[in-house]
């Protein structure tokens, strides 16, 4: 059996950079179809819809099947990769061993993850229990033909998890000592105000939109969302853009527009902040087009986060920490499903040039990912 | 002798977009030496220190010295021209005569009133005291090397005018409807603040320089500068750009910069408001960088006004408005060396396509033109 370190050089030597398709999702289907798995593969999101969706994008959904009534466990990630950028000391696409180290673009985010959990379950009989895995070509993307639409899959075919893990890489300084329960919700919000043009010397002819704007931003920024959760920090809005463009020092302006950003706990959602938003730019004169990116998800501590935690406290003799801290990971669409746990990798390199994963991490994750299949399996 | 009308179309037909040079103040000088006036022209701000200046830019200086110890009359003006733009109906550098008006580019702002400015001086003998024509041909550009660098050759040559009369058009309905007896002064203001760029998931990493110049701004749009006085209306400051640039959704900037433009009246300088503003900005964590276009003046309402308005009212009935609205002349400059006044031709059509003057206006102004030097350097 190949270990983790060789599974994950294999997925590494597979450029995947988003959307991710072909070769690297032939590797995973070579490492999946002798271990019992049926692998279906999808195309989603062609033209031409794919416009501003980032498709196609290649997804996978492989089920191995236990006894009839067995519980459903479900390994979930990603195959795409942020692109290398610049400065490595090696080729990105080239898996390399210095010293205790394996280099490569996705070494932790999250082809290693792959890689673990594919020797997991090499490691768990299969009348343990039915276990999937639900991977997409597209999570560093747009995300619009990813796993949305691997879910639409699974839900015309039936396919139903009682829990899944993904594999995002959320150990910070030693493998195992975070996992994410929860993720904050995000939305954007383009703001705008629109007034007259007219030359600074003859105001009264303009209506310089402006002002507005600077009362609806320091309105915005002013306020207090919450003061956050047993498990969320607080809520927080971020002014990332403020762009009139007038080049001329005489000028009033036409329209002058904002940006802002929305990360939010679940005493939101997306819906009920862009109201709220809107409410306010509309009372000075202006308007709000929200683009919600994901909403809020909370799996609470129990059941799940121990057998997780028991799993982890097993192979490392560290206690996790349950975190809801950071961006936003596939984990906002699968929750719909199934309550959903994020734990992986140490994040360090992630999304850097010469991202690593320590080898040994790879061995100590795939028993980390076999301990807790098990468990969930058992039930 | 050529009449004003003559005139005029000779200095249309010399092109003369901002800076001025050559033909057109061939044009003029060929009509002020016959009259007896010994004529400079020099070319100021050549290169290399003319980058932002606008230079090399003519300008002339045309004196007709009367008896010892008589009075002093300047004509004060510019030969260059805004450009003509699209949209023609005749070509803005071939004179035209269509019905009752004269068009070209610089028919009302203001070889028009040039030309006016020479049948007056042509009707008025040479004993009658001393006339002159300071004459620029940057006063539409940066105006930099123009009418600073003419005063300065009249400082060092010793020409000094006890009255200035620039001939801007500054009627708006009738001829003679409004004079300026004063401008507001103007200053643009960059403002900026500086922060420290992050992930808007982790906004404790970063430090968002936008809420701060959102703050500095409201507190700049809310500022009362002044009421207004008898003369000039308030104060008044316009927000003319916002800007931060940033097209990542989930970055916080590392920057967020603005612009400001306030035109003053004489209650304030340049340097008192650069001061006012700069406080407020750095006390909101930023930086002000003000550019001071020009200062205000204001010649009060008496002796000169009343010459003025006497020869207005004697010429065409109207009783003119005595006015310090609208942007900036050369008069902000020309204030330093004597009382100055600004009076000229209808301004509807200037800076505009198909710019035009009645032809009876070049008449009646070179009367009123007459009157007013007559009046003046009687004393």
């Amino acid at each position: 059996m190949p270990t983790p370190l060789d599974l994950a050089q294999t997925l590494i030597a597979c450029p995947s950079v988003t959307p991710a398709t072909g070769s690297v999702f032939d590797a995973l289907e070579g490492m999946l179809t002798p271990l019992g798995f049926t692998v279906t593969r999808t195309v989603d999101g062609e033209a031409p819809d794919d416009a501003d969706g980032g498709g196609p994008v290649e997804n996978l959904l492989a089920i191995r099947a236990g006894p009839e009534g067995s519980r459903h466990f479900a390994f979930a990630g990603h195959l795409d990769v942020v692109p290398p950028g610049e400065g490595w000391h090696t080729d990105a696409f080239a898996p390399e061993i210095r010293g205790d180290l394996l280099y490569g673009r996705g070494a932790v985010d999250m082809k290693g993850s792959i890689a673990s959990m594919v020797a997991a379950v090499a490691a768990i009989p299969a009348d343990a229990g039915t276990i999937s895995f639900l991977i997409t070509g597209d999570e560093e993307g747009p995300a619009r033909h990813g796993t949305v639409a691997l879910m639409q899959h699974m839900a015309e075919a039936g396919v139903a998890p009682d829990l899944i893990l993904v594999g995002e890489p959320t150990s910070v300084n030693r493998l195992g000592d975070m996992m994410k329960i929860g993720r904050r919700g995000s939305v954007n919000i383009f703001l705008g105000v629109d007034g007259t043009q007219g030359h600074v010397a003859y105001p009264h002819l303009a209506d310089n939109p402006a002002p507005k704007l600077v009362a609806m931003l320091a309105e915005l920024d002013a306020l207090v969302l919450d003061e956050g959760t047993d498990w969320f920090q607080h809520s927080n809005l971020e002014i990332t853009e403020m762009a009139i463009g007038n080049p001329a020092h005489n000028v009033i302006p036409a329209k002058a527009e904002a940006r802002i950003s929305i990360r939010f706990n679940d005493l939101h959602s997306g819906a009920s902040l862009s109201k709220k938003v809107t409410e306010i730019a509309e009372r000075h004169g202006g308007w709000a087009r929200p683009i919600i990116s994901g909403e809020p998800f909370l799996t609470e501590p129990g059941a799940f986060s121990n057998m997780l935690a028991d799993a982890i406290r097993a192979e490392t003799g560290i206690e996790p920490e349950l975190s809801t801290s950071g961006g936003t990971s596939d984990a906002r669409f699968l929750k719909n499903i199934a309550p959903v746990i994020e734990f992986g990798l140490c994040n360090a390199t992630m999304h850097k040039r010469d991202e690593a994963v320590a080898v040994a991490d790879l061995d100590t994750l795939a028993r980390i990912y076999e301990r807790v299949a098990r468990a969930a399996l058992a039930g």
